[in-house]
Parts: C-alpha cells; structure tokens; sequence
C-alpha cells in the first residue's frame, strides 16, 4: 500500500469515535493497518495519525531501514538507544501541533508508550480506544480466510499425529513437545500461543500448563488447545479424548458440551448478535445435569490476533456479520476430576457459518 | 514460596525506591516473584502489593482455580466476562486504601491495566518502575543458569543441524523452518522469540524477517539469530555463515565483527560498568575501515525474558555483578549487501565471564 490509502479506513473509524488522532504501536492492528509488524521489546516505535491523515513515527534507529520499507508520507523521529526515546516523541509532538482526543489500543500499548505520549502531545486526552481500532480487523478477507484454512489444516494434520503417539504413562509434557513438533513438522510458521496439554484433573483448569511429574493415566480425559500459524493468521482448536476407556459419567459430560458446541454451529449466522449466539449456546449447558459447571463463554473472533472481536458473550450487542470469525467452544469443568471443551473455529457467511475445522468431534479414545 | 517470604525482596525494592505498593501483570516479573505466570489476554489479571505486605488481586473468574494454586495471603477480586472488570478493581481499590506511589512495569503493563488502575487506586500517583521491578530478575540463581546452559545445549545442536540441511537454492523461510522444527526436535519447550533468518541484503537488517521469495546464493551471508527456551529460560544466539563462498572484503567485515565478539568476551567482568564493556566493544568497531556500519550497542541482559537488564550501552553506569547474564552482540551492517553479527550469551563470575554459548566463531562456509 502507498500513499495515505492504507489509512482510510482507520481516518473513518476517528471520524465515527470522535477520536483527532491515533497513536499505534508494533502489533497485529500496526500489520494489517501499516503493512507490516516489528518486535515490540524496551525500544518504543509508534506511528500517530491523524484525522486529517498527517502522520509523525517514532523509531528506534535500529529499525530504521526496515521502517523505511513501509514508506510513509510523515515526519519519522529516530531514537538511539545511547540518548534514549524522550526527544524523538517531543520532535513528533511537535511536529502534529495541537490534537483533540488521541485513540491508543488499550489491550496492546503499554504503559511506557503512553506515558511518553502524554508527556509530548498537545492533546485533550489519550483514550482507550481499542475496540475502535480493532475493528478494522473484524472483517476476513478471502486472502485471510486462505491463510486461516491453511493454518488449521496443518493444526488438524498435527493433532493426528500427535494423537498416534499418545501413550499410558508419558507425562503432558511430554504430550505437548510430540504435538508441538508435529506442528512445525506439518509446516506451522509459529505457535498461536504455548499449547494446552491438560489431562486428568488439570483438564478442568481452562488454562491449565503442562506437568512434567504427571503421567497419564487410563480413564483420564486429555485436552489439546492449540493451533499453529500460517502467514499470521492463528488456528484455535479445542478437542478432548479419554485415554484407553471412558467413565459413563465421562461420557454423559462430554456429549452435553457436544450438544453445546453443535448448537452453537448451528445457531451462529449473519443477523443474530454475539450476544444471542452465546445465550443459545450457554442455555444447553444449563438445562443440562451439568449445569454447575460452566465457567466462561462461547467463543472469541480470531485472526491475526488468538483473541480479539466479536467476543461470543451474552450481553455483547455486536450483530454478527458475513466475513467475522470466531471460535465456539463451550466447555465444562469438574474441579479435581474432569475437563473438557469442543472448539471450532467458524466464519459468518449470509445464511450461517461455515465451520472452518474439520477435525472429527465424536468421543475417541486413544492411548491403547 | 508460601506467606509473605515470595515478596520480601519486592517490599526491599519499595523502600529503596519510595513506592508505597507494586501492581504486577502476568510476565517473567510475575512469574518470578510470585510462583506462576499466566496468559496475558484481553481478560486483565493484576497482584496490587503494599509496602507493609498487604495484597489485592484481580483475577478473571476463567482462572480462579490456577490463581488459588498461589496461596496469596490476601483478598482476591475475581470478575466475570459477562459484568467486566470494573467492580473487581474497585473492591480492591477499596480494600488496599489510601496508598502512596505506586510503581507498576512500564515495559510491560498495558494501558488498560494501567487505566482501571488509575480509575480505583486511591493513591499519590501510578508510576513507571520497570526497571526497579525487574531489578529483582538481575542476579540468576544457579538453578536458572542450569536451565539456561540447557536452552544453549539444544538451540547449538539444532543450528548445526539445520545448517547441515542448508543448500543453496532455499528460500530464507524455508531454512526458517529447518531451525524451528530442529529446535523442537533437540526439546525446546518454545522460541525465545521467532528467529531471525536473513541472507545476502537481508543479513544487513538487523531485525529482518524471512523471506519466502528471495532463494540463498553463493557468496551470500547468512545470519540466524534465535534461540530455544527451557524451563523458563532463553537462549539467545547469533552467528553468519557465507554460503558457497566468501569475498574478501566480507572476510574482512567478518573478522572484525569477531574481533569486537573476542573484545567483549575478554574484557567483560565484575566492577566495570556495563557502559564501559559497550564503549571496549564499540571502540574495536571504531577503530576500523568499517567503523560507519555499526548500527547498535553491544547487547542486553538475558533470562526469563529475552531483553532485559542489564542494557550493554554506553552510558549505562550499572556496574556488572556476580550473577548478571547478558549478550555480547556487536554487528557491522552494509545496507543492500552484507551484515554480520556474533552473539554470545555470557554470566559475570568474580574474575571475568563464563562464556555460556560454545558454538564456534571461527568464519565458516555452509550449503556446498
């Protein structure tokens, strides 16, 4: 992208929030928006825009000649670690003059960033405008979709065979290395986040880490909550099997989140809210025997970013559109005993959703 | 840890820097000072603690059952997706009283964090203490240091297997790959951080990423600079190999690059300051024909994260100590042709360093 093109549609969302400006640092908003990403570490970089589309970046010289590659139209202000930061953000204060409100992404900016803004810009305020700016993200393109498919397929391709080498005895950690290797086997570009090998009673802690003193057993559940990455869009995938045998209990359990999570792909569709979706979902756990232990929503949009919008949440008024995608991922948790949840990752298309995981969610034994 | 012991240094840190209380967020300080780390998403999770040893924290209700793993000795505020976090910090805000300053990690806190922080702390100011936070981190015990001489073991074994694999003709991201799954397959629990892997022009950008169309030639450098984990722990190591062959003129390049590497490695010990080890390094590049190509200071402490203190900077008056782990990485960069940088991860002992990295230096042709 040249020019100011790429900042359209961020000048239409300050146009809509009320916001003079937008501050963005390193990050998948700075990606999809500026064109590409950089290492957020103790160098500050950020990029202010404005609402009339003039631009000041702040940069550590180190990251000058890859900055330049992006080829902006603003005033760039580079920093060298032996003079520090404080000069290059008061030149780009300058450099903007007088701001009304300034946007900043609240979930990613962190607080060193922020207080050099306030110190260095004539403004009205900084405000958390993250919602705002990552809604430029909540509609995939066809490309993205792409990249997304792909990084699934070689999620699912891993998880089988991973699965094949699942034996009594080996410890999570264990788990998690032969899945994590298979994974960058089957051509992941990265991990979406650390994976969740969790069997046993640590399958009912949601994010529960691997042990590497657990060896698991016959009658355990075990739950894999992963993905890989391909071309930065992040796979998220949930399934849980019993190892060599299943308690009826066990079964009764996992078949209800089943039925919430079937529910749920067969709710989702254009028109209905985020909200409505995780109420259709949350209900079939509810009039379950099981009901006691739900612990947390439907689902999260997902991309560039493993959580980002629309979050499938009662209460969210969000109405979903063709192009959005999320997880659905109901889950139950028997504190001591038993976890477990289904997770799919969907896109809204105009009469549903089309369910981009493909992995088999019936009940499966393994380990024997 | 049990009780208050896990927060004794943190408190020694408060009085030695006027902070009346300390709110962390999920990260290596956390993980340090508190026992465990945690995702650190869009759910907020913070530790408030008080000079005097009292404690708040705010939990998303998703990871009550891993926080009551801690045994915190105070009141613990959790919230749920559906009501937001607002309360949970005002019930803590309440239940800690009037404070004085209250310092929070700067590099690592986020500005929603930060803000609720702000909204219901009752106190003097909230203020950047990232760098008297993580002082906590400088000295490693020798426990740490023997999950780093292992993340060093395997990411060395793995680089001298991917560059076994090495041939000309490959594009960068796939010897990317190479790396990553040897990584995997030598027992990283992770990436330190997602590699770099930069030939020819490309070696020249110190942050560079891979590239999927430009294929390795004769005569071009190639840089890789990455690192496996291991119990927490970070490797983090570079070196440049030429492919086929080696001009002259990189020959030269190369060697004084390692010159500056030797430099370091010699001169770096307990009692000098970690401005003078930069300004011994700097110099070596200086005083060369190639002295307009350097591009950065001479490295960064190194464990639980990947970049921390202490920064080897010119100017930087912190003397080196027994216990401190950091990088010698000095690196000369002709843009459009050729970059070169070695890395060596080192711990200061009482009469100079033990160089913890053994890959050798010495200028090697690969992928022929």
């Amino acid at each position: 992208m040249a020019g100011q093109d790429r900042f359209a549609t961020l000048v239409d969302v300050m146009t809509a929030y009320g916001l003079d400006a937008v501050a963005l640092v390193p990050g998948v908003n700075f990606r999809r928006i500026v064109g590409r990403d950089f290492h957020q570490n103790e160098r500050p970089l950020a990029v202010v825009v404005t609402r009339d589309g003039r631009q000041a970046a702040v940069v550590p010289h180190l990251e000058m000649a890859s900055f330049a590659t992006l080829k902006l139209d603003g005033d760039v202000f580079d920093w060298r670690d032996e003079s520090g930061y404080e000069a290059a953000f008061e030149a780009a204060g300058k450099s903007l003059g007088r701001l009304g409100r300034v946007g900043v992404e609240g979930q990613r900016m962190r607080v060193f960033d922020f207080l050099a803004l306030q110190r260095n810009l004539d403004c009205d305020g900084i405000v958390d405008a993250h919602a705002a700016i990552s809604s430029l993200r909540l509609h995939k393109s066809e490309r993205e979709l792409a990249s997304l498919r792909e990084a699934i397929r070689l999620s699912e391709a891993a998880l089988e065979s991973a699965l094949q080498q699942v034996r009594i005895g080996q410890t999570e950690t264990e788990i998690e290395a032969i899945l994590v290797r298979e994974l960058f086997a089957h051509g992941a570009e990265g991990l979406a986040f650390d994976p969740i090998v969790a069997a046993g009673a640590n399958s009912a802690q949601p994010h529960a880490q691997a042990r590497a003193d657990y060896r698991v057993r016959a009658g355990d559940a075990l739950l894999f909550d992963f993905g890989g990455r391909h071309d930065g869009m992040n796979a998220d995938i949930t399934r849980t099997f019993f190892i060599d045998h299943v308690s009826d209990t066990d079964r009764d359990f996992y078949n209800t989140v089943l039925a919430a999570n079937e529910t749920g792909r067969k709710t989702a569709r254009a028109g209905i809210t985020a909200g409505e979706l995780d109420d259709a979902v949350q209900t079939v756990l509810e009039e379950s025997s099981f009901a006691e232990f739900r612990r947390h929503k439907t689902g999260h949009g997902l991309g560039l970013d493993v959580h980002e919008a629309p979050q499938i949440m009662r209460g969210n008024e969000q109405a979903l559109e063709p192009g959005m995608v999320f997880t659905i991922e109901p889950g139950l948790y028997r504190l001591g005993e038993t976890g477990v949840r289904i997770e799919d990752d969907v896109v809204v298309r105009a009469d549903g959703v089309e369910v981009l995981t493909r992995f088999p969610r019936e009940l499966r034994i393994v380990g024997c």
